[in-house]
């Protein structure tokens, strides 16, 4: 555990505000930042070798099993946001991310969350139960274990 | 040709807005008007008898290879729309959808459209010449033929 | 407590999952359950008298502050589902809902959820400490206070 | 005429195919094309100092009248494309684009498209019959006229 604190993977990535991710209230509409948390954690995957075709050429899915936001002020159409992913090691059989999306002009906290993937093997959708040996690998490869 | 006109092939489908669906201007974006036409299909199949899953049961896809659309009048957050399609009869291996969309309230046309689908065998991608079996079949019951 | 145990307000709303609301997986992409339970608070807003036109004529908007989403199982295209929605009374300003969507053929738990809604004043956008006088009036109206 | 042949404003825009973005064919979503044509017209007006922001504090919106989409291969996850966007000179008060979607990868074009825009004045909801001032001095500035 000690060792996943020094070594804390992270990324960022710049979010251009869609005009059509905006709502009647001018802002972007709240179910849109759960496509910016899935631009984060391809900008993770980019980073770290681990992309979700990565992940399927290894026998695997990664499918969300949890999901949470909390809102803590709006973006709005033309803003430039900056979306941080931070990959929270856990020995379980899961990846867990968690995110903060900034407005990257002003600086100021739109929003934080977190999700939860576990693995299902794409041959016969089983879940696995321990961690898939390549990502065992790739915890070993990124100095997680 | 003349029996296509005296077999015309139509439905509707009521529509009611999302907020999500809506943007900065407080209307319905316009890139939504696509979901519409595609909720009008699905009206259309369920209907006729002719799915994506019937396609698909039958060994095809059927991908858009042509898309337009029309904006007359602005729908909002609230409001409710009826999606009118009607099945366009061609000899060639096409389906031809053509949309209205009208505010349900005032009556007012609010978009008009249309699609063109090809057929794709999912075995092996290649697109249809000519029209597969079970859509000959079924244009001959709908007495399109 | 006891009381809004008693009077728990509740609905459903059907949805049947679009063809664009699925993913590569063949499921539908984790995202779009945010529009379903946006569907279901649609459908309280009507059942019960307090949609969103209401509650900014009454000079509010309410918009999200927290979500959480846990997915349970898959829906496909051709699933028709089930959103239910329970409104979850606290003497705070805030709405809470909780969510819970089924496979309506299997029956089948997909998903539960939450969502916690705030009071913004829309002629200044100022945060509501306090329940606004319409809210208390509709909680009264409905037995919950 | 023979100015705007010479003239020719034109930028593209890189596009990353988000998984959210692709249906159970395993390829991008027919409409969200749409999407990506509104990426090439934000490239664009950052490029040509002419954004809908720029719009708006001029006191108009620029709603679509009219779109259309040709699809000529198809975009997978994971596919890296390019959005190719054209202003098309016309002396009616319209903005006209034309659009050209390659494979970055491959060079393979995946589809093309148009869009008409007209100028509503944001006090009124007025739709202009001439060009905007501002439009004109756009257009004069970047020797379209």
């Amino acid at each position: 555990m000690k060792k996943a604190v020094e070594t804390q993977l992270k990324t960022n990535v710049a979010i251009k505000v869609r005009f059509s991710e905006t709502d009647s209230m001018s802002v972007v509409w709240h179910g849109n930042y759960i496509r910016y948390f899935e631009d984060a954690r391809e900008a993770f995957g980019d980073m770290y070798g681990i992309t979700y075709l990565d992940v399927f050429s290894n026998g695997y899915y990664m499918p969300l099993v949890s999901l949470s936001c909390d809102y803590k002020s709006s973006l709005r159409y033309g803003d430039e946001a900056l979306a941080e992913i931070t990959f929270w090691n856990t020995p379980s059989a899961k990846a867990i991310f968690k995110y903060r999306i900034f407005n990257k002009t002003t600086n100021r906290l739109a929003a934080t969350g977190s999700t939860i993937q576990v693995f299902l093997s794409v041959s016969d959708n089983a879940l696995s139960i321990n961690n898939p040996a390549f990502f065992e690998n790739w915890k070993q490869k990124m100095g997680l274990l």
